[in-house]
Parts: C-alpha cells; structure tokens; sequence
C-alpha cells in the first residue's frame, strides 16, 4: 500500500488553488462544514463524523493558512495535520456550540463588507443546526455570506496524482473481492448472507472500512439497486449484482460486478454485453475536452436509442473522496474534463419492467484519453450451481 | 434475530405522536430532509444515503398520511413502506431538483399563513443546497419556515418497544464481537490489522454493517478516541480499546471495550475499576423523573472530584438510529429521563496527561429503573502475551 495520509505540499498545493480561485470569485474566506471539503485541506481523518452531534468549521482565508474551528474531542487527531491555528470549545455547547468563536475567526480573516463563501449549489449542504447559521449571521452581519460560485466543486472534481494512486488502490481491493464471490455466493445462500460475506472480503483485501454496499438478486434482473438485502436465498436464474463503495484512507471506489447464478439466459447475456459496449463507448471518447454531457449521449444512445435515460437519473459520476462526486453523466451537465478528474461509468438497463441490469466501472481522465482504475469486467460472471 | 423492519401501525403511532405534538406547538407539516428523520416515519431504509447527491424530502402534515418528495431512483423501495403518496422526480435535475415538487406539496397541504416546522436546533442539519433552501422559500413565502420547537428531538429520544429490541439484537453482536478479540488481538499485529478483523468479527456475529469502529492501543491510555488505526503493532503494557456502532436493521449500537496486551499495571486497573463505578453510579440513579445531568453529575463527581467534565464534553448520550441523539450526559442537559430511552453511559479518565481510558455502555430506562442493553463489562481484559 502507499503511505497513509499525504504530505503538507499536497495540502499547501489544494489551499494556493482554492486561493486563486477564491481571488477570482471575490471572495474573502471559504467557510466549509462538511467531513470531505474538512478533511480535503487538512487531512483530519476520522470516522467520528457518524455522529450528527458536534458541528465542525474550518475557513480558507484568501491568504494565508487554514484556520480550524473544532470541538475540543478533535483538537489532538487536528493537531496532528499541517494546520497550526486551531480553537476549539467543550462540545456540545448548548448555549453557544462554537458560534461565537467562528464568528471571532471570520471577524479576524475577513475584512469588514468581504465576502465569506459557502459551498450552496447541487450535491452540498450546511452541517450545522439552522438556529445557529441565523446567530452567525446576525453577529457577522458587517461580512456577507454567498455562494461559493462552485469554487469547491471546481477544485476537487479534479483530483491530483496522489489521490488518484489512493483510488487506484481502493478499486484493486474490491477487484480482489469481486473475484472471491464465488467463494460466497451460492443458490441457497440468503442475499443477506452474501452482503455480510461480501464486507468481510472487503476488508480481508484491505478496506478500512465498507460505508457502501447495495445490489440485488432476481431472475431476469433486480427490481431497484438501492434497497437493502432481504433474507431471499439466491436462486438458480437469479442475477446478483453487488455494488461496493469501500474506503482506503480516505478514498472511495465505486463499481459493481453482476453474476449468474447458473448458467444465463441468452437475454440476460445480450442485455449485459450492451452495458459493456456503452461503458466501452463512453471510455473511449472520454478525454480532457470531453463534456459529461457527452458521455451519458454515448451511453444512452446504446441503452435506449437515445431517449434520454431513466428514473436513476443518471449513467455515471464523479468518484473520491465521497462516493458521489460531481460532475453527474446526465444531458444538462456540460463540465469539461480534464486530466485527473475521476469518474464512474454507469449504465443501467431495463431488461423487463421493473428489472434492472446496472454496470460500472471506475476511470480516470489522462491529458490522451482515459484509463481504467477498475479492471474492466468483460463477462457476466457464472456461478456454479 | 426479530423480524426485519416494524409493522404499519408502529409507523402510524409515531405519525400520530408526531401529530398531537405538531398541534401542540402551532405547527401545520414537518419538512424533514435527513436519513434518520425520514426512516423514522416511513421504515425507508438505504445505505444510498452515503452519496450526497440528492435531497430527498418528507412532509408530515398535522393531520393525515406523511407523503414523501424523493428521487425516481428511490420510488421503487419507498412504494414498498406504507405510505401511498409518493411524488418523484428524476434527480438529479440542475434546473430544478424538486424544489418546485415539494413547493406544490407543502401549498396542499399547508394553509397559507401556516407553519411548516424545519428541525433546527442542536445535532440537526438540514440536507439540501442553501441555494435550493432559498429558491424553496421564496416559492412558498405564504407560509412560515420556523424551528420544529424540539418536536423531532422529543419525539425520537423515547423509543418504541419495537425499536429497543432492535438494539438490544445490535448490542448482542457486538458483545459476541468482542468476546472474539483475543482472537484477532496479539503483540505484533498492526492496530489497522485489528480494526479490519474486529469489523469482519461483527459481520460474521450478524451485524448488517458497521458504520463506526474507533480506538487506540498505547501503554497506559490511548492519545485520543476519535482517531483512525495506525500501522503500529500492539505491544506488551498497551492498553486497546475498540468502540463500535455496528447496525442491525437500521439500529446501532454504541459502546466500547478495554483490553490490557499482557498483564496491566496496577494504576491502569485503577483506573479501569473507576470507570466501573462511574457507569455503576449512572445506572442506578437512571430511573424516569432523573435528569441527563444529574447522571452526568453522578459519573462525574467519581472521575474529576466534580470538576465538570473534561474536553471529550460529555459522559454519555443517546442512541437508536444514529450512532448518537439526543440528549447529552452534560451539566446543562436538563433533559427528564423517561421510560423508553436509550443512552450509553460514557465516562472517561486522563489517567496520565494526554493518556486516556474510556468505558462505554448502552442502557435503558424502564418504569422502575434501567437494563442493560449490553452485557456490561466488570474487568479489563487481559490479552495473552
């Protein structure tokens, strides 16, 4: 495995970006509150954000360095990255649960009438209690608060050398996985069963941990890709489809795998081999230059002759450090990409109403072309009866 | 295990609580935004959560059926709970994504004039874009958003008896996890090594999965407990602790084990009995009518002498379908205790500066007093060297 964690440099190269679009945008400070956009400047790695409680606050002065504002239950773990200016109070506070001390912060970094930006488009939202966003406002009133004008998104859809490898390495640990299910999947076996199963190779393959992992099982293909796993045992017939987003320090990957159990029906074989030659289509025009916009009409035009899609919205998207990222593989978004920028392909089908066949791989944008950082499945697997 | 999932009428009584309280509090619909909120309502439960992509909406009127404002990805599981009003759209939608859906439902189902309640106190978060929050509000600007006045937090923190004997179901896995350490926990193994096995241990006893798993191993107290495993191998003299909310259809558990690797110095056990007496203290006082913060009082006169409490911020808190609700074992919380709550007991001690050791237990509170939920630890464990 690659070292943990990343050095300053990479931290200190995220902030001068964010910086220099901050200075294009007019704005005075950034003002983050969720784990990824924390954790993108400081490195602060915890899975302590599972807890709703405690609100966390990090600013991005136009110049100079991070400033940290943080319960008191993370200033050890926060003292241990880059950042050198951190506050921080006994949470939870009831009457004050670190407002006045960011207010002091951006009263400090931002000067009086500047800008504070807050990521607020698609895909973000506010980690903190509406009661007291309104009391940070009224008491920094002389500093206007306003969209980040996607600052955020621009900076970390595109993901540097470093984060990559640590992609890289979380998809080769669910291709090890992926390549072990015949070892738990069996007619007989309750889909239940295989979810757990499927967790434990995950992390016998090196997950630190598995915050994702959805799919189905059903004849002919599954009903949606979202629910939980039912006590239903697997089949001869069934599709399973397993879809993991399993986490390496920090970075996530996100693809699935389908497998038959038994042999498949002609259908279900040719149906699959059209995911595999959408996700190849988008593959291949997948370049810097290339619009997201682009990719899904590639897709879509295999999946449904061009209609425009499907109820899940979309046939891929960005991947990182969060499951999701922007940009989104759908006809209205017209980002550009660009080297380094990570992403799912995502086709899905509809076999039969209401049955469902979804692939994905994960790719990465290069200054020629693209390259997989899953290893490309080209089969619907079979397992034995 | 119970069945999965609870039947219809508990849905309809928590719709009904939900109800008298609304009335009671001038409030014509909840708008919930937030995994946990929406479950609690509707049984919809998916790890999709994890991508942050899409806002999902729930409206709870004061009288009548809740009806749900959700992504087309989710309509397929959400037709599967007992609600019949399902709006959805294919998100995600740049132009508009389901701003102007959920602005049509709240102006049928809200008299102009009216209150809709946005929960907005403390450990709430509302999960949608600000710029869509803003575009929601001038669209339905007859009608006031105001804090929900603690409805969802009072409403939440009493538990159902169905919903404590998913916990106690959780608890049990974990505590069959931990009586497996010995086997995965030795001199020599990396701490990242123990983490991966301890959470394959709480697959293999029956968890779903496992959404938190914090710790530390080092001689005489770990650092902190927030912080994510190292490579460091456990040796002679550490002490570990691993702390665990593993998920059992949809229900955490949340507490945490010792272990001395090898025989333990005599002020490590001292402390260890300290923290003993300290849950012990709690649990006896925890009865209906009792306080958070006389608990908080009761733990803390035996760790400080009464000083308040240390910067972790609190001994204890809630738990069920987050890892932590309210309320908080602090000084200031004057929650009243109540039969059907679920707290964990939490004490920690600085046994040397910057070296720590902390217990954890979930508990109960019945008529007469509390259970335990997990099987409550009487000693440190010892390690075979």
């Amino acid at each position: 495995m690659t070292a943990r964690g990343f050095a300053e440099a990479e931290y200190r190269a995220r902030t001068a970006r964010a910086q220099r679009a901050m200075a294009e945008a007019g704005i005075d400070a950034l003002l983050l509150t969720t784990e990824a956009d924390l954790r993108y400047f400081t490195g602060f790695l915890t899975r302590f954000w599972e807890s709703p409680t405690r609100p966390w606050f990090l600013v991005v002065p136009v110049a100079g360095d991070p400033v940290a504002v943080i319960p008191a239950i993370g200033a050890a773990l926060m003292r241990a990255t880059w950042l050198r200016d951190i506050r921080s109070w006994r949470a939870p506070d009831y009457a004050d649960d670190g407002v006045s001390l960011l207010a002091e912060a951006l009263g400090e970094l931002v000067p009086r009438g500047g800008a504070i930006g807050v990521p607020s488009g698609g895909e973000t939202h506010l980690r903190m209690p509406l009661n007291d966003w309104r009391a940070l406002r009224a008491r920094t009133s002389a500093r206007a608060f306003r969209d980040d004008g996607g600052v955020m998104r621009q900076l970390r859809m595109v993901k540097s050398e470093a984060e990559i490898a640590k992609i890289r390495a979380s998809c080769a640990i669910a291709g090890r996985a992926f390549a072990r299910v015949p070892q738990i999947a069996r007619p007989g076996v309750p889909l239940a069963q295989v979810f757990r199963d499927f967790q434990r190779l995950c992390l016998e393959e090196g997950a630190d941990w598995v915050p994702y992992l959805a799919g189905g099982a059903a004849p002919g293909g599954y009903p949606d890709v979202i629910s939980p796993a039912t006590e239903r045992a697997l089949a001869a017939g069934d599709v399973l489809m397993l879809d993991t987003g399993l986490v390496l320090d920090g970075y996530f990957c996100d693809f699935d795998r389908n497998f038959s159990v038994g042999p498949a029906a002609p259908e279900l074989l040719r149906a699959h081999d059209r995911l595999i030659e959408a996700t190849a289509a988008a593959f291949d025009l997948a370049r810097p230059g290339t619009t997201a916009a682009e990719l899904f009409a590639a897709m879509d035009r295999r999946l449904t002759g061009g209609a425009g899609g499907s109820d899940a919205g979309r046939l891929g998207h960005g991947l990182g450090m969060q499951l999701t990222e922007p940009p989104s593989l759908i006809a209205a978004d017209q980002t550009v990409l660009a080297p380094g920028m990570v992403l799912t392909l995502e086709p899905g089908i509809e076999c039969a109403p209401g049955r469902w066949l979804v692939h994905e791989e994960d790719i990465v944008i290069c200054e020629n072309g693209a390259e997989w950082l899953s290893d490309p499945a080209r089969h619907l697997t079979e397992l034995p009866l």
